[in-house]
């Protein structure tokens, strides 16, 4: 969220640390999410553990943002700061990756400035939900998708989905957490509805998501394609502050985050 | 193949049942291939267990040709003699995929003329085979495609494509088996390369594939690619009796038996 940068400052990074940000792909299905764990098995103690195996001491990472269990990654970013000295970028990763399990990759690290921070210099994330729709799943789409054997008028989720993008207060498609959100307001740019054969994906684009809030969005959707919600539902979960929360949450297992965006260059503010 | 079609009678079907084709999509990473085997475990056997609780007896399935342990299939094709009263097709095909491991699925069921033969009556066959080329291997293509981390030059590749293409004796580009081949002349329709990001698909269509001939081929152009095998070795291997085999033989996890054609309507003959 690009909210707390105007109170940002510069951090201090060690001598003959460079800052680099990486992008990290991974099949969610098995691991127990993003977040740093006390019983591990999540992403970033993989990834702390793989860098602190290859600098030889203990190397903390800062991700963009968490991701629950089951949730896939196709380019999550994070940094670290790095003693590049003796190793290329390159080597860097290829290291890294060695120490990782075959279902986490760092597929890209490039230097940065001292400015720029995964979680509060960015400015968008992308995400993709993926929809198997027939009455039997596609085995290779198993923990890949989520399984709508019912029959969806596709035409009432695009309408749906239209009312949802914009400027808005998301506090009913929202879970609550631990993690303090100073605002429940944000800004869905688009979300785009796509079906090719029995696939259906939905992306999705905005300057940042709450916790399990495209799961919640997809889940609405879905509702109100099976005519079990209505455009009037979303219209009073949208506009009504008093009005309950949506508990139509779609499975992680369908949910990709696809890309997190920042400004070309990291301003200093 | 249908080079045995003109010798084929028509089969006796049992009174009271009926020819069913249908289409099968497996994820064969875990499973021991398509032919039914002692040990069990095969495509084969699970359809044909599932089959018979659903009849309360042993019914023999024909498939349209084998894959090997780890070749997914988006649409295999096989045929079934089954009693249509008690149940619908669409009913055979949820009650059959109920007793089916989700990694198989029945996903159409067509009802036949006693003509039709999954394996004598097939015109044709499309094979995909998925190659992810990086130096890493996205997470999510893990069993699904080939990692080719060294560097590939995919215009020779197309050139070697083209020179593959045509009606061949392809005996270089077939590995032995039990099964007997009356001959080893193929005509391969078409063999087309499309890049996407890492992922690189060829797409192989002709009217029948030797054992092996698919992953022989892919294994070939990847060698001639990395400058491993020339243009002038494809040309031997093709054209010369006496040449040596290729030796090429691409993993199974990046094969994909996409279709099986049949003419609109199975002639009798």
């Amino acid at each position: 969220m690009a909210l707390s940068r105007s109170r940002r400052k510069k951090e201090i990074i060690a001598p003959g640390c460079t800052r680099v940000q990486f992008l990290v792909a991974y099949d969610g299905t098995t691991l127990a999410g993003w977040q740093s764990q006390a019983e591990g098995g999540t992403v970033q103690d993989h990834l702390e553990k793989a860098f602190a195996a290859v600098a030889g001491k203990k190397i903390g990472i800062q991700g963009a943002g968490r991701t629950d269990a089951g949730v896939h990654a196709l380019a999550q970013s994070a940094h670290v700061d790095l003693p590049l000295g003796r190793l290329s970028l390159a080597q860097w990763r290829h290291a890294v990756n060695a120490h990782l399990p075959h279902i986490i990759r760092v597929t890209e690290m490039i230097e940065k400035s001292a400015w720029f921070h995964a979680r509060f210099t960015a400015q968008s994330k992308a995400y993709r939900y993926r929809i198997f729709h027939a009455p039997w799943l596609d085995p290779l789409e198993i923990d890949r998708a989520w399984h709508v054997p019912k029959e969806v008028d596709w035409a009432r989720v695009e309408e749906a989905a239209k009312v949802l993008q914009g400027r808005h207060d998301f506090r009913a498609f929202c879970a609550n957490r631990g993690w303090p959100e100073s605002s429940t307001v944000r800004e869905v740019w688009s979300i785009r509805l796509k079906r090719r054969g029995h696939v259906v994906t939905l992306d999705f684009a905005g300057e940042g998501f709450l916790y399990k809030m495209v799961r919640l969005l997809t889940g609405t959707l879905l509702r109100v394609g099976q005519g079990k919600a209505t455009l009037e539902d979303v219209q009073r979960w949208l506009h009504d502050p008093q009005s309950e929360k949506t508990t139509f949450c779609a499975p992680a297992c369908g949910l990709y985050l696809v890309k997190v965006g920042y400004a070309r260059r990291a301003k200093s503010v």
